[in-house]
Parts: structure tokens; sequence; C-alpha cells
């Protein structure tokens, strides 16, 4: 029996996000009782939440998230679990020796997601600022291993954002980054990510509702 | 070899919707040039575009987005096309004797998207006003299939809404109603849909990126 297993964190009026992104606002635009039905007004960063990034977010000559063929948003996918039943402390740096024992899943196209168990951090003040943080080390073995998507429980990959972007984004790498996941401590190490942007014409990310299948 | 196809229009700045719903908007908040990176501002109804109704949308009782099983979003569809290589009329009746020629794909919990070619009028003023429309007594007949999710190309089922929504997503139907999809056309018979909304805590519906895979 098949499985659906929910990654994303819910999306709420007033959530936190990074310093300089948008604000999320849910509002009731109208109700069952002003008009006869509930309708929401909606206004967030295209970074909220569990979200996708696409070339273009750190290129102005790279791809959008409409221009991205769908089959980068779904299909097998791999688990690296960096702290097996338990957590990485604040601030862990994740470096290339922690990823080489998992490098027979590195392969061209693959999507990998990576657990550091920040998740649960995700309704704290620290959840943006104190997260395990890829190494660019570590950032250019993944670019060089040409996956195809990587996935990550923390609100961005490094503390070193510009960079370790730059390194993963840039033309001929060009990896899929889906940030903010949750509950990955529930998957197997290979399942089916489906993770699908909104079809936002000529922008930058997405928020998303990913979601693994098991079986 | 599975295929991918988008069912999804796109996404964009000032796109018309009912006349009562918020309006999009698509901002770049920040750019590469302004700060490093291009980032977004994303303003728009819980139903713009390819969307998603939860049964909380016309009942304050209902379940929103955030509580519907996720395998109310995903599994094996079922194309019922109403005009096949052709299209219906505008304000065409979708009537009972159109639907029951399909009746035995109308199972419990079945998902059916049915096609009236009404998606090549997206960039239309026609579009919200003039389209294929569905009787109340069809509307009857599949709440009483106890299908799962009903889907179409036409931007809501029935000109006489709030009785028609009344009907299909009422307390024991509560069928996942998706609007305004398209491709239709380039869809077999049989396929699997995905179609998951944001995680929208405590909200009517959500746009989606709803995704057909065949083989």
């Amino acid at each position: 029996m098949a499985t659906l297993i929910d990654l994303s964190h819910p999306l709420e009026h007033g959530q936190p996000n990074f310093a300089y992104d948008p604000k999320i606002s849910v509002i009731a635009h109208n109700t069952v009782t002003s008009i006869g039905y509930n309708i929401t007004q909606v206004s967030f960063s295209s970074h909220q939440g569990t979200h996708l990034d696409a070339p273009f977010h750190f290129f102005d000559d790279g791809k959008t998230v409409d221009q991205i063929p769908l089959d980068q948003f779904y299909g097998p996918a791999t688990l690296v679990d960096l702290a097996p039943g338990s957590f990485l402390k604040a601030k862990t740096p994740l470096t290339v020796e922690m990823f080489k024992p998992h490098a027979k899943h590195f392969r061209r196209g693959a999507k990998i997601i990576y657990r550091t168990g920040w998740s649960r951090k995700f309704d704290s003040p620290e959840f943006f600022s104190d997260y395990p943080t890829l190494t660019l080390e570590a950032a250019r073995w993944i670019a060089s291993r040409r996956i195809g998507l990587l996935g990550m429980d923390t609100p961005t990959p490094s503390t070193e954002w510009k960079e370790c972007h730059h390194i993963l984004l840039k033309r001929g790498v060009e990896i899929v980054i889906v940030e903010g996941l949750k509950n990955l401590e529930k998957l197997p190490v290979h399942f089916t990510f489906m993770g699908f942007p909104l079809n936002l014409k000529g922008r930058d990310g997405a928020p998303i509702r990913a979601v693994a299948l098991t079986k």
C-alpha cells in the first residue's frame, strides 16, 4: 500500500522568514456571511516556508520556475540522513566528509534530500539564524556530481548564501533547490518525491506542497 | 516511458478572475542588481487560475485544504471528454445525459476530470462569463456517485455557482473540485492525477500546479 507523507510546513499569516523577504499575509477577503463563500487573499514571498529555488533566483539569465522540465520536480529520490535517529546541533558545518559515505546516490540527475533534524526548530526564532550549514567545499562536491535536485530541512543550504546558491544554480549545474522540508525522519532511504512549483511565469521560486510517496 | 503533462495555466500579474475575488499581483521585490538575488512578492486569491476548492469554501464547518487527506489530491484518474476532438459551444448546459455514457467511471472515491474544450478561451474576456455549465441535475447525479475529485477546464463548474458548490461540497459528499485545468486534450482516458494544494492552514482553496502522469 502506497503512503503519502507531507513534507511541507503549514503556511500561516505572519510567519517569519528572512529579514529582507516579503512577509506572508493570509486574509479572509470574503466569508459565507458576507457574500456566500469563504475566499482568501494570500500574499507571500516566492521563498516562503517550504519552497523551491530556480536558477533565476540568483542569475538573471537562469531558468525560471515555469521553464524547468516537470521531471525535475517528480521522481525517484534518496534520503541522506546526516543524523539518523537524532539531530545535528545548531550551526553544525555540513562537510564533504559527511556526504561522501552516501556518494553512490549522488548520480547525474539524482534527487537528494538531506536531513539534519533542523525542522524541529521551525517555530523557534533561531530557525532562520542558527541552522546547520553546508560548507562551500561540500556544495562544490555536490555540484560536481551533477545531481538534479537538492532538498533539505533547513531554511536555506548555507549561511554563505550567495556563494552557495551560485555554486548550485549556475549554468551547467542548475540544481533545483528545495528548502524548508519537514517530516524527513519519516522517510525511507528511497521514495518518490513530488514538489511541483506554482506555474509563476518568469519568476525565481515558489512555495510548494512537497509530498513523498513510499511503498 | 512515463510522461508528465502540465494541466496548469500560467500565473501572471493582473490576470482576470471573477469580479469579487482578490486580484493577482506578481511584483519583483528585489533583484540581482538591488540585493544580489531575484525575489518576488506574490498576492492572489485562493481561487486564482488553476486551483482547488475545499468544503470550507462554502461551509464554515467544512474541511479546509490542510485537513483533506493527501490521497484525495493524488492517484488514478479518468478523463471524461464531452467533446472529443472538438469543443462545446459557449454556455452549453452539461446534462446528466452527457455524463451517463461514462457512468462506469463514476465510482466511490474516483477522480474524474471532464473536458469541454473551454480552456482555449483562457485569454479571452468570455472565459469567466460564457463557459459551459453543469446543470444542477448533473451535479446531483455526480454527487450521488460519491466520487472523490471532480476537475474541469472551465473556471467554475456552473453559473448556478452557489447551488452547485453546495451540492458538491456538502457534508457527506465533500468532492474536491479542481477548476481551470488546461491541456486536457493531451490526456488519455486513464492517467495519474497530481494536484496537491499549498498547505494553507485553515483556508478554503489554493492555486495548484496540476500535473498528469501517463504511461
